[in-house]
């Protein structure tokens, strides 16, 4: 059995109305693909959002809570992954991630920009710019920036096929 | 949104033939419940064999794995949570399930037992016993013990019904 | 240089004034000994307890706290590591102990217990019987069992020497 | 009683000579002011570097191993804690600490400074920038730079002065 490609969208638990609609349609276009869309889990910000798109449109949802139990989980999740163990579920989030998508966020979004790039995944962030401290990994390609969820899934597309990933038919 | 109940299934990555029978069994009937199975993802021993009986019967299984890439997990896996954290990866295996099954094995999945009854959830003994260690919760009824997987479901069952869980249709 | 052998000290966070005691004079044995003192941290049974003892005589007391800050702190504690990972932070009491004394606890004691054999630690049980489910390692020696904080200590000792650990002088 | 300050100092574990140097240095100035010197723990770059400058100066050096055991600890390590997380060990880093010095490094030293901005500690940039993704920190004073080793500890003085921590005498 070939495991379908799962995206990680990270971004802010404390974003604007604008983030949460690029969020939804992002969640919505990965789950038209028939990827697995990975989050944080939470009930806010860019982690409602995107599960909410994806649900809608049919895909599948699973979120990496920080709780120890599910009550602040979103309401959209298919599975609700608990690890009671904090921001450490930050490196579970993008280590279970075959390509990470980081949307606009804070500290936390960052956190996970760089635990995924020293761990080897294509990092896509989507309307905003991490600075110069990741200058070298802009270079080598493993970071990668866009401005729209469109070109966001034309990345992850072109990220699964150059790494061999199954592409559900 | 209603999450399908998740029953985690514990024991051995070094167990017997009859032991994996016993898991691959148990897989399959959680499959026929519309359960989600979740285990600990590893190719090896009751994991492997669970995994596999819930997929041959169509049901859903997570591997949580406590590796840092997915090299190691059961090839009937359909999303593997990659946690790159050891043994702390035995915590979220309980923390995720809604009802435990602890199939025989060893140190290991006494932890998870452990983990389990500390943290409030069921815990099932699958043709073992825990001993005098855990006399407590057995007494109290957060620990229960059988002898087949047919009554280890009737005991999720019940628990999934007294705890107002959803029941898939 | 070599470091100092590190004991680390279990047992239940409620717990009665005589197992306070125990963990109390087994913090001042292990202190005079000049071997550091590891626990859970909290302020609250056993590592309270044993906390004080091994701080009264002198002693270093490393405490691994679950919590994400040191509000529940231990007040004997030299060195507070955060882990704000809940119960996983286990795994790290009995990860970073060269030998590992349990006192009576519930199942969060138990869950050490179980890691600290599944990772090849040599375990004392002080003044309990963590019964038949441990039987095997209690065959191969990995688990012994003492009546007395004098006993656990004549174990410990045993163990590093064992293990060719570095006696302080 | 009254726990000392714990200066955390993150880093690469693949940097120059002439960072090496710096780390050295920064590591003999905090053991000199009697605070305790925490870091990742590993024998390269930072790790092993800043921990021999304390060790040199008389100071006590906390290192948080990844791995699950000891085998790759710096020499210099007083207290080794072993967490066999890998770099969900990076939280424990920024959580202990009471302040955060980062010299230069790679993905791992900026997911440990997001992780300590989005938990609120203070954070020291010695001899780098990380850019405008972090400008907002550097608004708010919660994230400094400076350009010496004398600098930072003037800054962590200050730190430990203005958040009321204990200053050994």
């Amino acid at each position: 059995m070939t495991r379908k490609p799962v995206v990680g969208v990270m971004g802010g638990a404390e974003v604007g109305a604008e983030v949460c609609a690029l969020a939804r349609e992002l969640g919505k276009r990965i789950a038209e693909r028939g990827w697995v869309l990975l989050n944080g889990g939470r009930d806010a910000g860019v982690m409602r959002a995107s599960a909410a798109g994806a649900h809608e449109a049919g895909g599948t949802v699973i979120g990496i809570l920080p709780d120890a139990d599910t009550s602040r989980a979103a309401p959209d999740l298919d599975y609700a992954i608990v690890t009671g163990m904090g921001d450490a579920r930050n490196l579970i989030n993008v280590l279970s991630s075959d390509v990470v998508i980081a949307c606009p966020g804070g500290a936390g979004t960052l956190s996970e920009v760089a635990l995924a790039l020293k761990n080897g995944k294509h990092v896509i962030l989507l309307g905003w710019d991490a600075g110069n401290a990741f200058t070298a990994f802009r270079q080598s390609g493993l970071l990668t920036m866009v401005h729209t969820a469109a070109e966001a899934i034309e990345e992850v597309s072109a990220s699964v096929e150059t790494r061999g990933l199954h592409q559900p038919e």
